[in-house]
């Protein structure tokens, strides 16, 4: 079967002709052709077969929340945990395999731990609260049923407060360690297509000024901008100064869908540090897009 | 001119025709006839004419901000402050009125301040954090251009987060003090018709489980109650076990508009204490049905 | 198991308690004791199991498409064709049963039709086009996809042009003709929860004017308004005047959702006739509410 | 004051620099350096604006309704009716003017008058029967307050039915004539965004089949695709196969928004003709894109 059959394509561009022709395979190494495997499979499918692919020699990039809290599998943000591959050493060596499997993080989690590496980076986090306001495509296709979300919110998904809480730590912490602050959220469906937005408060170890802040986001660029990664956006972090940005459907395609963009960075009365809005594409920085960056990324230091 | 023609009725429910009959009269003291005046003026044309009216000897019952603050004017959410309507003594005395302005909340802090109300008393509060998710209807109308929300979140409402941040503090306080903990909003508006939707972050004095803030809101009754008052809801707070309630379109009419329901009580790793969502109607428990809840409880004090 | 924990409530009312603990039973008429039978199965499974129900001396109203167009099938709309509930007559005769089966109409052709019977009476039809926008709720739970319907219209819904073209000439004609006049539809899904609106042109066979047509709609009134069945609306078509009713959310709640709101009824300048909008909740008087005033109506002719 | 100050710049795409820094000028031909003006006015302001700028030698392509039927003004879709262009002559000679004042067709006509082409010029029309759903952008901003489109169909759009039904026949008429069939249109507003989707039931003079109108609109090409005008689509009409297409937000942006995207052609048992759905860029086809179209035309033909 090809794949323009296989799909029911929902994008707002039209599905490209040599794409629809591809060949759909069995998700069997032994009858792969590839040097990278992108995996969105569902978590309880992900188990297994994207260690038989590692075993067999392929990089696999996972979008499956399955292993992503795995002690020797790195959670990359690329900008935020570039260091982080060096985790591939230590997990080719134990589990001995030439190939690797990295993990890109939970949609929300991407959006929140790219804004927050600045500040971390510059002041130090003591206290993160966060509340989110999710687009429906997060919850795939047909996911979020039109009479769920005409005229409501969903103050409910699944497992992602929990995820955004554990992985937060992990892409920001050391190697092998968790960031070490304390980070709470709450997460929402909203009706919007595409772009998540997030209500962010936070404590810094040191103390930071609106301005600082702003200025350390502005200014803030990684690895995969030095490189000149294909995929990395010039600038990770856009930060606006108009009073209502960001907007999910005016931002959600800054960068090609890989900037994250900030506005209303303000005092906070609770933490007497800063609160302030990002946004960021959900599907692209939050899923497809960040794991091109982590290939790309892996491709830049050798691991592929 | 008669009401009928005046206004552009958008609501769900077809405009009755004996009020549709009634006729517009010039907001002069002098020309109207009744009891008690509520004000829905724009908060720059409510100086200087509610007191007018006040002093009149009119029971003046305001949905305009502009007086909210007035060390001498009360800022009612009957079930969160019933005893702060002795203010009225301290007016009329300080004023030489015969009359009273008394004010309703912010629609946002309406349903905040008497969503925290039974853990203030029960536990004491440090601090508060809120985002919430509010619906078009709140900026009247015409309003929030479609435009602008349709696939969209826009993360800014002008003047709200302070008013919150201010009004809960003086509705949970003693009469005439601040509540004294440290509260923070942001505040977004969302693709609803009706309904505010409020991620609640808090820490409170004395330790909380989640079982316990249930509980004292579950059981949660005032005066209002107690004095069977026309427009007080049987449970002011509605908390639903679901894990994905409140949302705005199912649970924005319970109690005749007047209830806020909540949902999703957990524990908060960040303050280790407890977050939850809340939902209330912004247009009745958020300003007409609390501005009729409070001249009924003016009524039931003798104050009118 | 009991009825509250097999449905996944999706209303805007809550689940009444006593509802919530009936029994689900199986669709079997030995272990059923009903003197009715409403039925609202896949047309797949309606097949078979509708027939045994009857057979077996139940009235079954059944709500699926599967025997509308059986020629000893009544398909009602009580107000446009209440005589045909003597095909209950002919049907227990050939059948030989003591039970009765009779259906309702698809939600579009409901609106449709019960708009056009005062028309069809009055002048004759000879040409009808309908173009609908429906509502998501048509399409059942979960249904349509919020990514397909937010910032989107849906023009295709499977089968349904089919069923308005045919079963509005059944309910119009007499008992087992069709009512023959040409007619066309084109049905498309829009971001409305519920309430079908159809954009409605028509060609008389005797000349009508617009005030005519209007006149005619606003004085219909039918046997379940003269027997004052309960479920019966006082005025079974509303023609509102203002420019631009009806409206799906201010609208589709009159007469409880079983009247039909008509509006902008004007010349049409292709048939010479008359062109209007009406509306209709589709899961009211397009579905179950219908499907209870057609047990009302059998039972007041003694068919129950 | 410069152009992004005086503009609320609402579009997915960020406003460019170079632009948003132009100065904004006066409406006073005396004033303005430019070969082309592009009049965007009210139609109360057009009237005498434009001509102003005429008379002074300007080419001025508008957007407003003023002119759009004066005898002597092109009313022009250049794919429709690109020989209307020599009505420029006459006007030039009747008004005595070196500029010249040619307008472009309301949004919902350039969509229909397009999609009609091929068919009229193959086949003939007799009768045309035209219902819309209409995108939010056709009325401006804020335009369409989200309070009355939310969960919500608006049946009514001021004057626009009758500009579809004349300028339609302006369009496909010979220079000075009208085209002589009968239309009827019903005009409704949804909750889209971007993009009219108009259901569209047509009689020919000659016998026509569904495969024969696919056929017409799909190899159908006009002056500004021979002449490869640079806003040109390569297709004007894009026939889609799907039975569910097109929909506005996955069709809108063919062809840089200058495509109209047709769907579900098929036989109409009405007019013994057929129906379709066809789909147009509001704010491009149906008017900026449209008018740099009819301004390409014109320098073509020595116009400019």
């Amino acid at each position: 079967m090809r794949f323009g059959e296989a799909t029911n394509w929902r994008m707002e561009t039209q599905l490209n002709e040599q794409i629809a022709g591809m060949a759909i395979q069995p998700s069997n190494p032994t009858e792969i052709d590839a040097d990278i495997v992108f995996s969105a499979l569902p978590a309880d499918q992900a188990v297994g077969t994207e260690e038989a692919f590692a075993e067999a020699g392929f990089t696999v990039v996972s979008n499956a929340s399955a292993h992503r809290m795995d002690a020797d599998v790195p959670l990359m943000n690329p900008e935020a945990n570039f260091n982080h591959l060096k985790l591939i050493d230590e997990q080719r060596h134990k589990r001995k395999w030439d190939g690797a499997l990295v993990t890109n993080p939970n949609c929300t989690t991407a959006v929140l731990s790219l804004s927050l590496k600045p500040i971390f980076d510059t002041f130090g986090l003591k206290n993160v609260v966060m509340s989110s306001m999710q687009a429906a495509s997060g919850a795939g296709y047909p996911g979020v049923a039109s009479l769920d979300i005409i005229d409501n919110v969903i103050p409910f998904i699944k497992d992602e407060e929990e995820k955004v809480q554990r992985e937060t730590q992990k892409i920001l912490g050391d190697v092998g360690h968790s960031a070490g602050f304390n980070i709470s959220a709450s997460c929402h469906r909203v009706a919007v297509i595409d772009g998540h937005t997030e209500a962010i408060f936070i404590q810094t170890v040191r103390p930071s000024t609106s301005e600082q802040v702003v200025d350390c986001m502005a200014e803030f660029a990684a690895e995969p901008q030095k490189l000149k990664l294909p995929s990395a956006p010039t600038r990770p972090i856009i930060v606006r100064s108009e009073q209502d940005r960001p907007q999910p459907r005016f931002d959600r395609n800054e960068g090609r869908g890989m900037s994250v963009v900030v506005g209303r960075v303000r005092k906070d009365p609770v933490f007497d540090g800063v609160k302030y809005v990002a946004l960021g594409h959900n599907t692209v920085r939050g899923a497809a897009g960040c794991a091109v960056l982590i290939a790309e990324s892996m491709k830049s230091q050798g691991y592929i």
